[in-house]
């Protein structure tokens, strides 16, 4: 799926009367928006000389520390110095590739992965290489072979991206007994992981996993972001990067942008210092639990026989695998039609197939409107079935 | 100049004691902050579910109407269709850099240039080819016998990028009359034209000029930004496009950050719908022509014999050609130890001469401070000259 189709998509998922569970758009309304309000104000008026004016390519150094200490509740140790603030985690992985990537360089991706992802990597024109998943994540042994033969063939990948926590678009979660060997995997081969964790503090049953980059400071970039916790309207991201990365990173920033909204990271570094954070974050979870469980009940209850989905313990997304012969690029004018929309899977594979797929969010409408639109596809679907 | 230097530079630049007329930032302090407060507090908490969220990677449809009108006091006439929000000018000339540039292409510039820009292409891996200027701007015959040497040589350069109005870092303006013969040229060339154009509002002496834009729709792709004219902090820039460089921007933008702040994008639409725009150019223009004043009268009465210097009739910059035998580069150590601090000349030149030459910058500091600084440069110059 080229942007171009993603932006068709979500202009008819946007039609009054469609359910969309298309967009994975957290549900900003539950923030707390009157303290956001305030602390923007205050910022703009007390510290109008430093929030309003340029600020430093790296990012501001307050926000850094804070940045760390949230990377700590996933077992991460870092130190403020090596995290360069970006435009959301999508400008870290731009700026990522910017860096690596020559034309005809390898990246070696989960199929399916985060569509702009492969749209990035194309940008750069490289090549993708993908490694296939189950219900625990990626598979070691897979990876192993993949990096295997492209060694035979003379390659050695630049990056392995990969979403290991409440993977996009799948919903799954790379378990903890594979983390080590596939970091024990990259780093034998002398691959650079790509950790993209978007979703790490949005974990429903449990504290959040510890992240590949806890165990392997030097074989893994880490990407983090506050657009699903907090509001993707800060634009705040980031990037952990080893050292001469990292310097990288803020030269490719530099050039980019100049530098990031001194504004957007002081309201950001306020509302952690000032904000109850661990119970904003718990609100949260508690939150998208409920749409997670509204959506796998309704699945459950309305799913017509030979649709299979995951059971995703945090993040937004639930993959679902329909009966053999239905292509969901083809369904979905009939599904927007019926009142839902979705995301078809086969923007999700480099390799243009994944037909046979679909991305549902729950993160966005609330779970009546959930139930709703999972009754509508299911009705859609139990129709073809009968045809 | 590469940009570790330009860091460290602003670095000793900021240190107390020291007057920076180095960096070209804004004076933030003399904006309505309260205003500005009241309007982000506001759009959070009256339109949380849009301003907090993701939205177009064009940008916010009204935003975009409201620079149309602002690029009318410039003589454009623009459809909103066309105009692609960018984070600040710099990302739209990165994003053209990456649309247009393959290695070894060749970009035009004036020479010198914006240093940034010239980043910019390096990292593109572009060749830089630089026409010289006068107190008029650019020299169209140079231009022209520089398109059509490269033209002779078999080469079309993709970009001619300028900054023709109170450039940076000269503080000259393209002639009106070399104007219609500067589009000619690029047009005859097929060569685009990229008009950054960051502080043509700021016009001290007369109405803003004609853009190049304003009678080139489709050979001049028109870089604007409200960094100058209200803050640095929303980071709002844009491009202004013919409509197949534009599709080809928002596509690249979509990979580079998925979407701008929608937040910072309806504090700039409702200060320019609310606030009176006019009334806060006009105290805009009247607070940098104070500081230019300050700094050319300073000039006058200090300078030792030798030096030459421009005379800027808006924007922030005044341009200084130092006596025979003087490296700004290498004075600005005992510059800064003296209490001053300005842009060495070299970084300004892709080839890296321009050691001659020095930017002062009258835009951040009051007017006393500039007397002081132009004052204890001075003071250096005529002990270099001395010895």
């Amino acid at each position: 799926m080229v942007p171009s189709e993603v932006r068709a998509l979500f202009s008819v998922a946007s039609r009054p009367g469609v359910v969309s569970l298309a967009g994975g758009m957290p549900d900003v309304t539950a923030l707390p928006a009157d303290a956001l309000g305030e602390l923007l104000g205050e910022l703009a008026v007390t510290r109008t000389a430093v929030a309003l004016q340029y600020g430093s390519a790296q990012g501001d150094p307050a926000l850094r520390e804070r940045i760390c200490e949230v990377m700590a509740m996933e077992g991460i140790r870092a130190r403020a110095d090596d995290v360069v603030v970006t435009v959301g985690s999508q400008q870290a992985l731009d700026l990522t590739a910017r860096i690596f990537l020559d034309p005809d360089d390898v990246v070696v991706t989960e199929a399916p992965t985060y569509v702009t992802a492969l749209n990035v990597f194309a940008a750069y024109q490289a090549r993708i290489v993908s490694v296939p998943m189950d219900s625990d994540g990626v598979i070691p042994n897979a990876l192993e072979e993949t990096l295997r033969r492209l060694a035979e063939a003379g390659r050695r990948p630049k990056l392995f991206y990969t979403v290991p926590t409440f993977h996009n678009p799948v919903g799954v979660t790379l378990a903890d007994a594979r983390r080590p060997a596939v970091v024990d995997i990259c780093g034998r081969a002398g691959v650079l992981i790509v950790e993209d964790n978007p979703y790490g503090l949005l974990a429903f049953d449990h504290q959040p996993r510890r992240a590949l980059r806890a165990d392997a400071p030097d074989g893994v970039l880490y990407l983090g972001s506050f657009s699903k916790t907090l509001a993707p309207a800060f634009r705040v991201g980031w990037a952990l990067a080893p050292p001469s990365v990292r310097d990288k990173l803020v030269l490719a920033a530099e050039g980019a942008i100049l530098s990031h909204s001194v504004l957007a990271q002081l309201v950001v570094e306020r509302c952690l210092a000032t904000q109850p954070w661990p119970e904003h974050l718990k609100a949260m979870r508690e939150m998208y639990r409920e749409r997670r469980d509204a959506m796998l009940d309704a699945l459950a209850t309305w799913m017509p026989p030979g649709c299979l989905w995951t059971r995703p313990d945090g993040g937004f997304f639930v993959w679902v695998t329909l009966p053999p012969g239905v292509d969901s690029k083809e369904m979905l004018a009939r599904a927007v039609a019926a009142g839902v929309a979705y995301v078809p899977g086969s923007g999700f594979f480099a390799d243009g197939t994944g037909h046979g797929h679909l991305r549902l969010s729950y993160s966005h409408p609330a779970p009546e409107l959930i139930r709703e639109g999972v009754r509508r596809l299911a009705g859609l679907l139990t129709a073809t079935a009968d045809m």
